[in-house]
């Protein structure tokens, strides 16, 4: 990078605050992908003008910018483009504010989405979006993804939850959109716009989200059905039978042998699927309604239901579905982890289809997801340094893409498009939107330095 | 309108669909406002072809095209503006589909959204928006307003139901956004761009909405503040206990004097304000939920509490709400309506600003509103004949409005900006957000024909 751009950008940051140092550009190299590419340099912006003064700097020289958390996203979006800045937005780590009264707290894009849960569950409140890697990614990043995880069936995905955004264009212009409060219709809603863009429109500084009282209790159960298809319909039943469950995790056969191998928790091997459902709220609510959700489980085909009691005995039952990722890691030396979404109804065909995927490339495929919200994670197992076998996975997950999409589903359900989708946009997203869509790019971005090569095809 | 124009229009729409005569334009020249303003043509499309092809011809000639439902809108948004195309949606009424395996439904834009409602209840579904205006307005009109009404803090608004829609925009493109599934990242979520933008950007004409299993039961309790701040604290102690009410309606003094004046329902008079507050969901969890509430409402200086112990009984406390509107609409000749929100703590300083623009004004000044959502109702009584008291009315809105947006509040949560708030975006929107709107609105509707002159400044 021209050592002018630098100068400008030392200066846009402040001291300390920039590093071309090779060890730093490695460490920005990667995110939870197995994709790598060094930026030419890192900023640490800790505040909004920092990041505008970063943002004018850059488009005056057409220079990609990057942002990023925490790193942890699972489809490169947050992966460094040749030549690029990488904007790591770690550093504003603060939470601006948190509301009793009004319901809501106010916080930087790098705070960890686990900080801010814990620190409103202090107050009684509850944040309820949950990615599976709440330990280590940020609000920004959970924005910029639209962020998921197993709750949404019952609480929505992060967007639902966002009031109001600070977002800093190309060029360095400042946006405050919505603010403080549930209902607002003055203007377009912009601020949709930007969350799920994984940073192609702009950079968010700034998050103000709603959140609800802290429900008093939460349940579990675990059953082991002999066939899948009937665990999908028993979570159908459930909903019809009034309850609305926290979570609804499926696993299927080849995950339930890859954590048993790695955990030995006494999970039942010789089933087609397990299924973890959970309930929260009220205390003696969550009791009825775990009873009604293990009885329909046992009616729908069950074998075998545990059924917590209480909140440790549940967190046993956790434990099967935490150690799925580190259990599938050890089954392959590589993983290819996909995040289709299909409605709730062809969860069963799509297995079944994912079943005629891995047999006709001969690979293995495992899955598990958050059925309720038709929501699978296919993950194909693999080794990287074999050509044969990765030429036959790119082929299964361009035909695993397009069985959700044949099913009325979509492309990706809560990981992004980043890099490793875009390809597939034209056959997963309706053309003419995809039109309109490089037009709101070219809008926000005109010279594209917001993270160009992401998002759109 | 240019016969060669109209002769177009027809062909478009087909035999039956359109007309000038006189008592159709008269017809359509009116909404919930008490502005007016003839179109020069009213067309009756029936299918999203048809109406493509409206647009297309619109967009080749610039002819202004307002889109309309039910014509209950309380902005002035599906106002007619001179020279233009009425659009009438209503005969796309149509509830394609209902899928209870899928919890969702397929509606066109001139279903009722009452019609709605019940088709899905008897499926055991729920379809939470519940406008005022429900057993007249329109889905369609819904997802042009975001429109909310008195459930929203629980079960928030339109736009958190709609997983996808069908829009056409100037020039007839259709565009398919988002889908059947409750997670979709794939792509810019261009939906919520449609939902509130009031038609200025295309024509909604097909909405798929998800649905929620129906609450088991609903129940209510009415109390009377001598106190109006400390109904407000009252709402905020509910949520801290954990309970989300469904409802939180609030009746300052001078709306339950016109109520029990117009109905004699026996509702207190001689206290600063009532509070109806319900809550929904399972049989057991709603009993104890409303004695929390009713128990809470006494600490908090509640005079009276009236607790309902069945529908039965929740039913007469829902006279008083119910009967706001037509009880108002007796006090004076005219009446504006205003809607704006506030941050939920904020609500009891909003009052009191009223109460002084109200004095300052020399005008009489009602309130109610649905406070756990900050949003609030302020209706000034008037008469349109006597100009003095007109302009004064202007001046107090303006104020209003001033007063929301100071407290951090927005100058509309749910009827929308329409014509009637457009001159006051600049003080309500961040002026940076407004350029980006301004090139949103130009994007997609670049000859300037979709609903002109309303929403933006």
């Amino acid at each position: 990078m021209d050592s002018k751009i630098l100068t400008e950008l030392r200066a846009a940051v402040g001291d300390g605050r920039l590093s071309t140092a090779a060890e730093d550009l490695a460490t920005y190299a990667y995110d939870g992908t197995w994709a790598e590419a060094r930026p030419d340099v890192v900023v640490h912006p800790e505040t909004t003008a920092q990041v505008a003064a970063v943002l004018r700097v850059a488009d005056a020289y057409r220079v990609p910018v990057v942002p990023r958390g925490s790193g942890t996203g699972l489809a490169g979006g947050s992966l460094p483009v040749t030549g690029s800045i990488c904007l790591n937005l770690a550093r504003m780590n603060r939470i601006v504010d948190i509301s009793v009264a009004d319901t809501l707290a106010v916080a930087q894009p790098g705070v960890i989405t686990y900080d801010l849960q814990k620190a409103v569950e202090k107050l009684g409140l509850f944040y309820p979006p949950d990615p599976a890697s709440v330990y280590q990614c940020t609000l920004g990043g959970n924005v910029a993804t639209n962020a998921g995880g197993p709750r949404c069936l019952k609480y929505g995905v992060t967007g639902d939850y966002v009031l109001g955004l600070e977002v800093v264009l190309a060029g360095g212009h400042v946006l405050r959109l919505g603010g403080r409060t549930i209902k607002d219709v003055a203007g377009y809603d912009l601020k949709r716009l930007f969350i799920g863009s994984e940073g192609t429109l702009g950079v968010v500084t700034e998050i103000t989200v709603r959140l609800i009282p802290k429900p008093a209790a939460q349940l579990t159960a675990l059953a082991a059905f002999p066939k899948l298809a009937d665990a999908c319909q028993a979570v159908g039943a459930i909903l019809q039978a009034g309850v609305t469950p926290l979570v609804t995790e499926l696993m299927d056969q080849g995950t339930t042998r890859a954590v048993e191998g790695f955990k030995h928790l006494g999970l039942p091997t010789d089933v087609e699927a397990l299924l973890l459902v959970a309930v929260d709220g009220d205390a003696e609510l969550v009791k009825a309604e775990i009873a009604t959700a293990a009885e329909i489980l046992k009616r729908s085909g069950a074998r075998e239901v545990r059924q917590a009691g209480s909140a440790a005995e549940s967190e046993a039952l956790w434990e099967a579905r935490r150690n799925v990722s580190p259990a599938i890691a050890r089954l392959a030396r590589n993983k290819l982890g996909e995040d289709v979404t299909v409605p709730r109804s062809k969860i069963p065909e799509m297995v079944a289809r994912l079943g005629d995927i891995a047999r006709t490339n001969d690979l293995r495929i495992v899955v598990y997801g958050h059925i309720g919200d038709g929501n699978l994670h296919p993950t194909i197992l693999c080794d990287r340094r074999d050509a044969a076998i990765m030429k036959r996975v790119e082929k299964a997950a361009g035909e695993v893409l397009a069985a959700a999409v044949a099913l009325g589903g979509t492309l990706t359900g809560e990981h992004g498009i980043g890099i490793f989708k875009r390809a597939y946009m034209e056959m997963g997203v309706d053309r003419n939107a995809l039109a309109w869509m490089a037009g709101i790019k070219a809008l926000f971005d005109p010279n594209g330095i917001c993270n160009p090569g992401k998002k759109l095809p």
